[in-house]
């Protein structure tokens, strides 16, 4: 059963896609969180570039506590563990960047992140996604464990012609260039801001779906608005 | 009498199953917890991977103290050592997984092991149980120190039919998918959860045990309900 | 987008450059704080050097404190993060130091960075700026990427006779020898001392822009100290 | 003197036996408390395997702390050092290890272990004594540093009859199974227990001492009365 | 700029002087103070020796505070940092000792260290200054600097004969055997003891100036008072 | 002057003999406190043994706080400092024990090490004093640092006919198998117990001097427990 993806919506779980010597494969994210005292655990031999894009994303999320309605106090009374199995298979690189951030956003939310859903893309300290390598074996994986939507990096839409027809029309391909997006996409309904949160940062600008008719965001939207629109997926 | 498995049931004690290149052994697990400071040793000359297994299964254990009626505040004041002997063999591997958690989890809730079963998978920070390798060594090795019952990942299950029949016949194979099912077959009797729990993970898949008759575990049962019936075991 | 400068001013985020062995490249420098208990995290696959450059730039700001407005005893419960996309790039030297202390600077001050300068020099812990490398090649990446202004070290003023005249023409290449004047060009307002902080260092020189007419700055901004004078521009 | 066995019983100081490439050796154990903050400090030049036999055999003695009378909340404020002279030799493996519980039994209930007792055996978390290489060396070691007892593994029993003739007459030689045995053996009184630690493990089998009328210990006492009984040694 | 003395007399900042492969050179020593919480940071690609020596500078500073006037219950409210610009350059080695403490020393006491000093020397924790190689490559780098008075061990006196005729002449060269007289020489003006500090170090040789007429220090002055005359310097 | 012995009894400071390659060294032992937090730091490019050497040395000094009349509460917020110079030259091995047990004991007494004094031998967490080599080289290069009388261990005693008639002349050689023996000769004064001290050690055999009339100390001062006894001398 490993190597499919999850059948239903899970909070802290998320489907990742890594691209080794041998091809795509599906890169599973685990995250639990514990009453502790605010340590956090990152486990699966991951290496530095990996650990890294953890504190990156962990970093990012606690940024965006007051938009994601996340209580930083109750944080500071809680360890966190972020786990990607399989524990003997080496795991590196900065590709499950946005993967990270998902899973972390979701746990500290406890909104579960949808099972159809795939995603790739490095993610900087500012929620901007970078591009990455692999797309046509990742994408391959993710069609074998029945995937249906797949997030990649705005960067990489560029690489979308040359893909196989058919694993075009199989897959629904969104890139995206911020996490907003990214949690939009991923997330089952959008996290309740704590407050008002003026100060929050503005202008996002869009993913555009490209299979036609599908995933429509409206632009503009300021972002505490648009994390609490209902999540907008694709017919 | 090393090699051997124990005889009587205890806590924090689990017999697992290595596999090295000189075949399949025993592999036992041995925790205690004494008064302290919510530290955690680990010792047995163990590889990162293996290492990593256990603070997986801690985590993992610690997640589902409600349901196992463990009380997190007095972990606070203890220390807890896993050591795997023999000292001067090197480990390491994710396979050791279930054991490692089932020891945990026997441990902390102060609930015997069965001393006739033995357990290899690895295990992920849901509790999901995951394939190993070299099944056919570890089970010669099961078989020679006396085991009844071994626990294998459901993944394995397409293996058996490669198996001797003198090693099919003489062990009961159950082939697990979740750590649920491994701490049913493992400890003497169901932990008493904390409370009504209402939150926790269901719809985990039953066992099937390969052995007719044996091992049959309603499916569909909430899972507190699951760790709280009697704790099924062959006959 | 990457390799490309940003579009408007951002709070903490500063466009440095690099220096490879394939040419000069952008190194977008990014930073947030978040409520914690005054770590500091640095991520981005960096070498010693560049670690301690960060370490640098830290105390620096720090002993600038009241001449920028900053709130000491607010730092012990903030945690700083300061990440260099992309992630799976090794970067090292000191060059990055006055991008690192600006970024820095502009983090807890609170006020932006401009979006179209970059800038490269070491820099020591009393602010000083120190000569580097590559500037030709460093110059090149900053017009692909379309800045307008960059601060190179004054020590490097004897190399820009040497730049070709199209790199000169399009460019306003500002030698500086002190951050004080880095702070002045890059921040789109002055800080706001927090007191009248009597013994802070004087005299910096200002710096002289070596392309005529480009890259005037509005003088009259209210700054502290040497921050307060005004703003001394190229004429 | 070095390489003589103590002539009389010592608190904390026990003789154990090496295996080198040049043969056996006395390896003696040094074991000192100071006030302190519960921290444990380890020297001789030991290697992995020696430095986890130490944690082992302080978890072990900390678990025990009821039976033998220890005050745990004294530990806190206890400092603990092992050392193993020589300092430059480097040492490792586990078979110091009942050598190890021993003097840590013995620091921390004060009781002076005898000096003419020498012992080898890897102990596990439970107190178990696991087989030993290099006997016929270590023996030859004991013999000529004086000692008249020693302690070996019982699946060591086995290699007994291989011995040299003299060596089996000069030295009392005397398998057991579990740590309790050994501290029978080799502290000069047995632990008063703290209370009447009704839950305390049952059932070790005594040891079987190999020299006729010698060592004779009665099986079958309850733990905490059998280690409450004058130590029995042979005449 | 870089590799020319400064100017003015500055609090924390030294002039010392290394050795490599391509010569001497001038080695900037730069420290700040920041409120914080007593931790010390070391950077500028420093070597185990270098930052050994950094440590022995503090700890032997802190140990003369009631003599300089140091209070060291402000220091555990205060972080310091020590850093050797150029950052990309591996440094290391004990000749910058006196500088190491000299600079400590200014910070801490917040007396500024004359402008046109430089210094070259390993210091014990006791104060006393050992011998340095080099010399000749060191003076070479001070004159072509424009540093006028150099202050070298006392122990490399021997090896100032040999020195070419135009540097001895145009440096004055000061060998000293103690801390004291560095102190003496470098700082503008000499610290204030908190107290009688009755206990102090008796003794110190003084200072003999190569140059006559120049830097006589008088011999057999209690410590501290030694400390508290007008610094000598030469006329 | 250095490689020449100090003229003057200090406290913490104590003349030890190195062995290299190009034959026997003066190893000075600084040691400072300061008041702090009960650290302790190791300076001097010391190797993983001497390393170890000051940590038991500071044991085994801690542990003799009654007889020594040291206050282990006002340790706890005292940073202890050992540093060897010459900082450059890499430093190992056990025999610098006495040496550093001594610089240790004097520190935390303050009582003065004689100036005329030095030492050689490992020791072990007991105060036992074990065998060295280089003993000729090392008593070569003490007596030409000025040395009159020289510790070594008793296990050593063997080698001292091989030495050269004109060094057994001149240096006043005394063998000594326990701490007690190296503090009665070393310290200028004996310490004097915090309390009745009743459960110390007993029964160290007395220093025999080697050479007739050499080495007479005068007994009768006030010591505690063996040190309260005359010290014993050669007669
Ligand atoms: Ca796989
Ligand atoms: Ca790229
Ligand atoms: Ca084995
Ligand atoms: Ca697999
Ligand atoms: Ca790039
Ligand atoms: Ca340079
Ligand atoms: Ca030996
Ligand atoms: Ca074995
Ligand atoms: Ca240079
Ligand atoms: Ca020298
Ligand atoms: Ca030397
Ligand atoms: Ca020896």
């Amino acid at each position: 059963r490993h190597g499919k993806a999850d059948e239903e919506a899970q909070v802290g779980t998320v489907t990742g896609l890594a691209w080794t010597q041998v091809g795509g494969e599906i890169l599973t994210i685990e995250t639990l969180k514990v009453p502790g005292k605010g340590r956090i655990q990152r486990t699966g031999k991951l290496g530095e570039v990996m650990t890294e894009s953890i504190d990156a994303a962990f970093t990012y999320v606690r940024s965006q506590a007051p938009q994601l309605g996340i209580d930083l106090k109750a944080l500071e009374k809680t360890d966190i563990h972020i786990h990607l199995p399989e524990g003997a298979v080496p795991k590196d690189g900065p590709s499950a960047g946005i993967g990270l951030t998902t899973a972390m956003a979701s746990l500290l939310t406890g909104i579960p992140v949808r099972a159809d859903v795939a995603m790739t893309g490095e993610v900087t300290l500012r929620g901007r996604v970078l591009e990455i390598g692999g797309l046509k074996e990742k994408l391959l994986a993710a069609q074998r464990a029945g995937i249906r939507k797949v997030l990649i990096p705005e960067a990489n839409r560029k690489d979308i012609a040359e893909l196989p027809e058919k694993l075009r029309a199989g897959l629904e391909i969104i890139p995206v260039s911020h996490v907003d997006e990214v949690l939009s996409h991923a997330l089952v309904k959008a996290p309740i801001a704590a407050k008002a949160a003026p100060g929050r940062r503005q202008g996002t600008k869009s993913a555009k779906p490209l299979v036609p008719g599908v995933g429509k965001r409206q632009a503009g939207l300021p972002p505490a608005a648009a994390l609490n629109r209902p999540a907008q997926t694709p017919s």
